[in-house]
């Protein structure tokens, strides 16, 4: 663990070790006793070795290894989900990364299965799959705006389970962080949305009739966390008003799941002195 | 145009503007004059230039607009597919890029017609899609191989046209880069990934065999050239021994496709005075 960490983030970080949603203090910073610039230096530090754990994780999966790792991202508007994508996840060779936003589902993703689209979006071997929003859009937008009755998302939490037990059994290790911002912060960051023109489009009226329900939200992100953080797949809940925090801590997480997987490079499939031999003796092959 | 270039990248790398294939001096940096280290450091200015346009086509694309930019990756093995997409598409937002890696087709692709893995994996609106190798390998290894007679292959050209044509109407803007190195300096780069075990498994014996076949090769690839390359879907004949041209060229290349879209800012579709009110007038929905 680096420079300012006091404990190590997956353990900062963890659901059980944070205070519940609503007495959680967006501003805090878990684990970590660095300031803002700190740990700038340190997350573009530590990019690089996330970069190079990605691209281990990469060889191993050309070379059959079976293994991904999933970051799902959840929080509400304007906590930075965007921000860790391009940031953290831009570190990363776009060759390894699988991107996914779950937006308002589509008719055809209705007809469906809530899961059905996140089932077509899971990361290939090798892969860092991302998820922004994902199935627990399924037990929070749905359950604050009752949009199906408690009698259908009510079993979604074990569902949900079974559901991310089956990944973890199929080689996908999961980092599920949830992002806290304050109400005041968001307000300072819906308001910058609309400052610029370049800003606009990230804008939507109708943020801020969920923002009406952030005691729901609160209720409904505090029911995800105790049903459905497993040690097979643990949620981590990350404090985002700061946005430098965020991001270093993000990038943390992601480097201790890959850690986790004691990746080594793929021994050659082939005897490299014989290759050595091969390629010194080629000739030009046009002339 | 930025210095060191005397011609756009565009025209001087142009199919039609280049040598034949097994003409080209893979060492050349057409159209532009300056060195190696004014290459990479324009290489990395003109990465934010890139990153922000094709934040616009993302926001566009999030506004209805269904323009997308599609950029193919060809080449011989080792001509530095992956360092692009690792260099040039790495300095974009992975939030608006889908990449995908076409090997040897899965016994459920050859099941399809060749198209349809293609069509599956075609960029969404506002999206940079980036294919590395594509359809072309089916007029390439394809033809070289004699997978198929020539009766199946020969009609592909003509397809691919109609398909890339349709593909355009759609909104989808094609840069196809065919990726040109010299065997001298593949010879370097297969050396290179026999000396440290991270390193391996970028090694494939069998690109050896493929090696032995670069007349049948040049010869195929100057027919995807003289038969595919159109005003609608052009060519791009990019040198490839010098990696630092070839991203630099790359880049340049995408930024006057994102260019030559004439984007702006989505316009609000919301009354941006009264959302700013609304916003100021925000309370603590948690009190």
């Amino acid at each position: 663990m680096s420079t300012g960490w006091t404990t190590p983030a997956p353990d900062a970080l963890r659901a059980t070790a944070q205070p519940r949603v609503a007495e959680l203090d967006p501003r805090s910073t878990p684990g970590f006793i660095g300031d803002k610039k700190t740990g700038q230096l340190l997350t573009a530090q530590r990019a690089t070795v996330l970069a190079d754990l990605q691209e281990m994780l990469y060889a191993n999966g050309r070379s059959g290894d079976r293994r991904s790792v999933l970051l799902v991202l959840q929080g509400m508007d304007t906590a930075g989900k965007g921000g860790v994508v391009k940031h953290v996840v831009g570190a990363v060779d776009p060759q390894g990364v699988s991107h996914t936003s779950f937006g308002v589902p589509t008719e055809e993703e209705r007809s469906h299965h809530y899961l059905w689209r996140i089932r077509k979006a899971l990361p290939r071997p090798g892969q860092l799959g991302v998820f922004d929003r994902s199935h627990y859009e399924d037990v929070l937008v749905v359950r604050v705006h009752n949009l199906v009755p408690p009698s259908v998302w009510e079993p979604r939490y074990d569902e949900i389970n079974a559901f991310e037990r089956e990944l973890v059994e199929g080689g996908t290790t999961l980092v599920k962080v949830a992002m806290v911002i304050s109400p005041a912060e968001q307000k300072v960051r819906l308001a910058e949305r609309l400052t610029q023109p370049d800003k606009y489009w990230k804008y939507n009226p109708r943020d801020l009739d969920e923002r009406a329900l952030w005691p729901e939200y609160q209720a409904a992100y505090q029911a995800v966390l105790e049903r459905t953080d497993t040690d097979l797949a643990p949620w981590y809940v990350v404090p985002s008003d700061r946005k430098w925090y965020t991001r270093l801590a993000v990038t943390e997480l992601l480097i201790a799941a890959l850690q986790s997987l004691d990746l080594r490079w793929p021994p050659a499939d082939f005897d490299v002195e014989v290759e050595q031999q091969r390629v010194a003796a080629l000739t030009d092959p046009t002339s």
